[in-house]
């Protein structure tokens, strides 16, 4: 490369310009393998987009030929473009936002097509020169009220749609300027057109591989959970092991550094979720969900894992800092702060498992437990602590990090109330039953009191629970209904 | 109302239908209210609301009216319901906003209509069997290709509309089976109708209370920079005095909740942030914001700001838990905690208005190196504590507040350095310079390295400046374009 462009120097402006003629091919190329290889990866990180583009060609060429023929042969008219138009506006990647837009247009369009025949009758009343000043009276009126509704938080979310093809077809209608027989005959073929056209995507959306939005939200919900999950399982390791050889870490952290930045995407999911659980609402039964499925409850759990996340964040401050901490102090908490780290995650991916297979979420239960027992054991190891060297300093970012540690022991817990919420309501299937039915009080959750209320109390009786027992579903179900406390943050 | 129940129990049915019947006036008289008073608090909140309907109701009706004469008068046809349609479709609340559809729709049509003369022309080639095959498949092939490039992130953002404006002409553009002599006439009537709907709008959004989606976004970082700001300015004062009387601060709490609250709303700020920013490119020059604005440097800045909540969350964990800390360390770390956190929220405060302002930022430089030198303070203090009493499990909470105080004034570090970096890319104006320009350096940003950097070297030399001193412009710029640092948090 060098040699070459010391030669470009030396020749005159004609080879230069030859040269980068030459290289145009080049560089032509690279930027459309630049281009090939940006669309491979967006169809390869989610499959369904080429399905959806494919399904949506589909729909249109449907109901273009179909206009196209009626337009040749009979003269379905120009209302025919309407189911064209439909198609294009109305087809969305889930079947929520299809099914939600295809509905709001259709009784937008018979609503406003109605109240639209009346005005024009009502201005017809007030002789020519009345009329269009009555109708622009009353466009402008219609309009800017509806208008103003779409502010509304609710209608914003779920009939925005529906209240613009409202303000649209009203004005269409109310100005047409044709007599009441015609409109008739106008509207009849414009619903059917809006009927054909709406129903084509409903049907190809619903048919061909359909993504349901409420299946991608408690997949987002799930994936959510099992990110801090990696996170806080990977934490202790990182955090305790960091100083001790910086080099090495740096070697393997190609592949250490994936878990350590998952938790981000959690930070800022709130808007994703609250959409999704808007459309949500609009689909019919499908697979594991029911109608009523309690969406509303995968934004509460979103909510507690996005606080989650923000202690995380804290947390994760820790990892990078350079503040050198007293190793002795460090070394002494390890094995505490290692342990509610490593049985917080693992709640929290028992928490996800069973929202995935939709299973009684109790085996996460004992890993509650065991992270609010490891706590007692920081507590006692930090009372023991004679602190021979003085050094308050120096203890402190450790100690910032065992309390984080203690915060997110506290949403964790907060979370699986939500599940178990969320179980109950959505009905999620039993775990079979290991335990035997005499003593079903042993994992009773709630029986043991949260740690944290009154520090000063050391004198707590640590309950330690072999991690192989499972409880029978019929004795969480009453802890699963109470209602999971207060979470501000959200 | 106990008295009235009792008789209606012992009167019959009629009767309590009757009592129904005349609570029904009532009832309706409250809900209407209901919705009155949130139609009013939905005006208050933002006024432009109600002008923004307004507006929308006067360009439909203008729109309208025209296409009403026209039809009676000089048969414009039908294509003139292309104008409606596109003032409904088009008109959003922010200029920007209208701006973007509306260029998008202009030349999306355009291209798609060309396109679409081409397909038709191609197809007719084949013959009368051949034309709807070859139709087809165009149809199929553009509309699938186009609708998968909406899921590329940038176009998503700034050409999604554009792009379902494509698919939709060309699909009717190319099956419309309209020789080409007519198309032409077709095509003009098209595009004059949706220059005339689209220039409608855009008169109307910009000359009548024009709402700029740049202004809002400007707005929105200022505040929620503000908002942070009044929750560490009262946090001191809300931590240290908190356990001391209770009582006393809940009858106080219905003022205080107010800035306690106010920063939640800005840990979900990204996505309203994110749209602002895009549509805020497509605005022309107006007021204070010229045409290339560093629009993306707010969103640097969102982003410092976001995280920077993320720390007070963790925070206001604190101030709700139930823990009680250790008052002897508390009263010990009180003085230097609270300067940390006033003098910090004090240089956001002065951040937030420079931005507000479009002044230099640099009298928030004061404050920052203030709030270092109270970080030295607290670490003189927390390492002279002797720990008699050797209770380290109690000390850890208010260490914990300590130590994310210290990561907020990172934070506030970073946030100065990007709004210093904004003021330079968007040339605020200088604050007018009251230090003599011989001793310039005095506040040198960055000659005072980051307290933080080695935790053991308490040998650091604490600079106290006079707060009533500023620094002339020209020494800060070289400053200001310094790159900020990396802040992996977003």
């Amino acid at each position: 490369m060098e040699i070459e462009s010391a030669t470009q120097e030396k020749a005159g402006p004609f080879t230069s310009a030859w040269s980068w003629l030459k290289a145009l091919p080049g560089k032509f190329k690279a930027k459309v393998i630049k281009v090939a290889k940006s669309i491979s990866k967006l169809g390869k990180d989610d499959p369904r987009r080429i399905i959806h583009s494919i399904k949506v060609g589909l729909a249109l060429t449907l109901v273009s030929l179909l206009y196209y023929s009626r337009t040749l042969y009979d003269g379905f008219g120009v209302a025919g473009m309407w189911a064209v138009l439909t198609v294009v506006v109305v087809f969305e990647f889930t079947v929520g936002g299809t099914l939600s837009k295809s509905l709001n247009r259709g009784f937008a369009t018979f609503l406003a097509g109605a109240l639209g025949v009346g005005a024009q009758r009502l201005a017809s009343l007030f002789g020519d020169k009345g009329e269009p000043i009555v109708l622009g009276f009353l466009v402008f009126l219609l309009g800017a009220a509806s208008t103003f509704t779409r502010f509304f938080p609710r209608i914003k979310a779920r009939y925005d749609y529906g209240v613009l093809i409202f303000i649209l077809t009203f004005s269409l209608v109310s100005v047409s300027g044709v007599r009441v027989a015609e409109l008739l005959e106008m509207a009849h073929q414009r619903l059917s057109t809006i009927i054909i056209g709406g129903g084509a995507c409903i049907v190809v959306s619903m048919c061909i591989y359909p993504v349901w939005a409420g299946e991608d939200l408690h997949n987002l919900v799930v994936s959510n959970i099992e990110k801090l999950a990696s996170y806080l399982e990977g934490f202790g390791d990182e955090y305790f092991h960091y100083t001790s050889d910086d080099e090495e870490k740096d070697r393997v952290s190609s592949k250490d550094k994936s878990f350590l930045q998952g938790y981000r995407s959690v930070l800022n999911s709130k808007s994703t979720e609250d959409s999704m659980a808007n459309l949500a609402r609009w689909e019919p039964r499908h697979g594991r969900f029911g109608f009523r499925h309690p969406w509303k409850q995968y934004l509460k759990i979103g909510a507690i894992s996005r606080q989650c996340a923000y202690h995380i964040e804290a947390l994760n401050s820790h990892i990078k800092s350079n503040i050198q901490a007293s190793e002795e102090f460090k070394s002494k908490i390890e094995e505490p702060c290692t342990k509610i780290s490593e049985e917080s995650g693992k709640a929290l991916r028992s928490l996800a498992s069973a929202i995935k297979t939709m299973k009684d979420p109790s085996p996460a239960n004992i890993h509650v437990e065991h992270s609010k027992a490891a706590i007692n054991e920081l507590k006692l190891v930090v009372k023991a602590s004679s602190l021979d060297q003085a050094d308050l300093l120096a203890i402190v970012p450790a100690a910032t990090v065992a309390s984080t540690l203690i915060e997110i022991v506290k949403c964790v817990d907060k979370l699986s109330e939500a599940v178990h919420e969320l179980a109950n309501l959505a009905h999620f299937k039993p775990v079979e039953a290991t335990v035997s039915p005499e003593k079903p009080q042993l994992l009773h959750r709630g029986t043991v009191n949260p740690v944290l209320d009154g520090d000063n109390s050391s004198d707590h009786i640590v309950i330690i629970i072999d991690e192989n027992s499972t409880v029978s579903r019929e004795n969480d179900k009453p802890q699963a209904t109470k209602p999971s406390q207060q979470h501000p943050g959200v």
